[in-house]
C-alpha cells in the first residue's frame, strides 16, 4: 500500500512512484486512486492542444512560468504527446526552459509514456489527472497533440480547452475537419510573428462563426442516465482568439487572464460542476462496461465463445443469435 | 415481417424498405438481419474515403461505371457523406453521372441518413453493408467523408480501402495526423491535372514509406478473445499511389484493375478471410457489450444508479467504489 499522506502532502518522490502505479494501471494504482478520490475536484484542469509545430510545449512552460509568478498557485503540466520536449524530445531552447521550471517545487511535470492504444492512454490520463488533483495541484495543464477523436476525449478531461494553431501549417483546413474547433474554449495562434498570421485569424473567426455551438456531449454514460441536464451547456462563452509569441513570451498574461475568467465563467454558470459531472458519468460508464464484462467472461469458457464465433463466421448463425446464445443463455449450439 | 425473398430476389423496392428498417434499428429490421446473415460474407466491401473537395463523388460514379462496363458485376454504393451528391447536395454535372447510373439495374444507390452521434452512424452501416451483401451485389462501395475515429471505423467494414487526395488541400498534412493513410490499400490523387499533384504525389510517397504498417487491430472484442492470428496481417502489399481525373473519367480503368489485384491479394494470403472474421468479432464484441448493459441495466433501478452517481459528484465514494456497489452486490448505500 502506497502512503497516500505523503502525496498529499506534497513529497514529489511518493507521487511520481503512485502516478507510475496508476499509469500502469496496477492493483496498488487502483486501490490508492479509491482512496485518494475524495480529496479531488478541486483542480482547474486545462487542455491544450495543438499539432506538432505550433510550439506548444514552448507555449505551456510559459503558461505555467507566468501562473506561477502572478498568481502563485501551484501547477501540474502532464505531457501526452510523444514528440513533446516535456517527454524528452526537446531542443536545446525548451530543455532550458523546462529546466526553470523543474526548479520550482511549485511546479511538477509528468510525460506520459506513449502506449500503444490511445483508448488506453486517455484512460490512464484520467487516473494521473485524478492524482494530481487529489495532490492539491491548483492547476493543471494537460498537454495533448490533436487530432482525432482520443484526443477529443482527452480534452473532454478539461474544465478549459484551448485550441493552439500556427500560420502557414494548413491548419485552418486541419481544425475544421477534426472538429476541433468545437471542442475549443480558447484558440491561441502561436507563431503570431510568422508570415500568413492574418489568414489563419481569418479562417479561424469564419469558422467560429459559422460552425462555434456549445461542447458536444458524446457522453457514452448517457445511454444509462438522464440525469443530468444537458442544456446546461449554452451559449455565452464565445472562444477568443489570441496571438502569442512563446519564444519571446509575448502575449502570454492575455491567454493566462483568459483561462482565469473562463475559470469564473464556469463557476458563474454551473458549467464548473455541469462538466465535472459529465466527466465522473463517463468514467463510471467505462468502468462499468468494463465490470461488466469481465464479470461475464468468468461465467462463459473461451472454448465455448469460439465456438460460438466459429459458427458465425461459418454463416450458420448470425451475430445477434451469438448473443442469444451467449448472454441469454440460449442452448441452441 | 418482411418479404426477404423478394429482398435476395432482386426486388429493389422491397431491399429499400428493408434498408430504412436496418437503419433505424427497428425490431423488424433487427430480425432480417438475422436471417439474411447466412447469405452474407460473399460481396467485395470497397470503403472510399477523402475530405470535401477531393472529387470523391465523381470517382465513385466512374468506378462503378467502370465496373459494370468492363467486368458485368454489380455493384451497391453506399453514401455515408451528408455532403455527397448522391445524398443530395449535387451539381449539375454530378446529377447527370449519378442518373445515368441510376438507370442500371445492376447498379444500386444508398445514401444514409445523416444521424447526430457517428457510432451510431457505422453501427446502422454494418447493417445495410450486411443486407446488400446478402442481396447479392458483387461489389458494395462506401463512400465516407474521411475524418477521424468514426470514418476510420466505417472505413474498418472494408476488405479494400482507397484513400483519395486532391492537390492543393493541405491534405498531406491532414492523412498523416488522421492516421488515414495507415488504413489504406490504394491512394488515389483525383484532379490530377490541378498544380501541385507532384507536391501530393511525393508527400504520399515520403509518409507511405515511413510510416506504412499492416492495418492496426484496435478490434475491440479482442479483449475476449485471442482465437485469431493477428500477425496474418503481414507486409506484403504496399499501397499503389494512382492518378485520376474523374471528370474526365481518366485514370480510372488503373483503379479497378488495382481494387481487383487487391482482392486477388487478399484471397491468396488468406487476409480475406482474417478481415471477415476481424470484422465479425467486433460486431459480435459491440452486441455483447450492449446486450450486457442492457441484461444489467433491468437489475438496477434507475434511482439507485443516480443515488450511487450523486455520492460519487459529491466526492464520498469513488468510481471504483460505485461499480463495487453497483456491479458486484456491494450494499453499503
Amino acid at each position: 500500500m502506497m502512503d497516500l499522506h505523503a502525496v498529499t502532502g506534497g513529497n514529489r518522490l511518493a507521487l511520481s512512484r503512485l502516478l507510475t502505479e496508476v499509469e500502469n494501471e496496477t492493483e496498488t494504482g487502483r486501490a490508492s486512486l479509491d482512496r485518494l478520490f475524495v480529496n479531488s475536484g478541486r483542480a482547474h484542469l486545462v487542455g491544450i492542444t495543438g499539432s506538432p509545430g505550433t510550439g506548444k510545449s514552448s507555449l505551456v512552460s510559459c503558461l505555467a512560468r507566468q501562473i506561477r509568478r502572478e498568481y502563485q498557485k501551484t501547477v501540474a503540466i502532464v505531457a501526452i504527446d510523444p514528440s513533446s520536449p516535456f517527454t524528452g524530445g526537446a531542443i536545446l531552447g525548451d530543455r532550458v526552459r523546462m529546466r526553470d521550471l523543474a526548479g520550482d517545487p511549485g511546479v511538477f511535470i509528468r510525460s506520459m509514456a506513449s502506449r500503444g492504444a490511445l483508448g488506453g492512454l486517455a484512460r490512464s490520463t484520467a487516473g494521473v489527472v485524478q492524482v494530481l488533483d487529489a495532490a492539491g495541484f491548483d492547476l493543471i495543464l494537460i498537454e495533448t497533440v490533436g487530432a482525432g477523436q482520443s484526443e477529443v476525449d482527452i480534452a473532454r478531461l478539461a474544465h478549459t480547452t484551448i485550441v493552439i494553431e500556427a500560420p502557414g501549417l494548413g491548419d485552418d483546413i486541419q481544425a475544421i475537419k477534426a472538429g476541433i474547433l468545437e471542442i475549443a474554449d480558447i484558440l491561441v495562434i502561436n507563431k503570431a510573428d510568422m508570415p500568413g498570421v492574418e489568414n489563419t485569424e481569418r479562417a479561424l473567426r469564419a469558422n467560429l462563426d459559422l460552425g462555434h455551438s456549445p461542447r458536444m456531449n458524446h457522453n457514452a454514460a448517457h445511454m444509462i442516465s438522464a440525469g443530468e441536464d444537458d442544456t446546461a451547456e449554452q451559449e455565452g462563452w464565445m472562444p477568443p482568439v489570441l496571438r502569442t509569441i512563446a519564444t519571446q513570451a509575448s502575449g502570454i498574461e492575455e491567454v493566462v487572464e483568459v483561462i482565469f475568467s473562463h475559470r469564473a465563467y464556469l463557476q458563474q454558470t454551473g458549467l464548473w460542476q455541469h462538466r465535472d459531472h459529465e466527466r465522473l458519468r463517463a468514467e463510471v460508464g467505462h468502468l462499468l462496461q468494463n465490470a461488466l464484462m469481465q464479470r461475464w467472461q468468468k461465467t462463459v469458457p473461451a472454448e465455448r465463445y469460439e465456438a460460438v464465433m466459429q459458427q458465425v463466421f461459418d454463416r450458420k448463425i448470425s451475430p445477434g443469435s451469438a448473443i442469444n446464445n451467449l448472454v441469454n443463455g440460449g442452448n441452441n449450439l
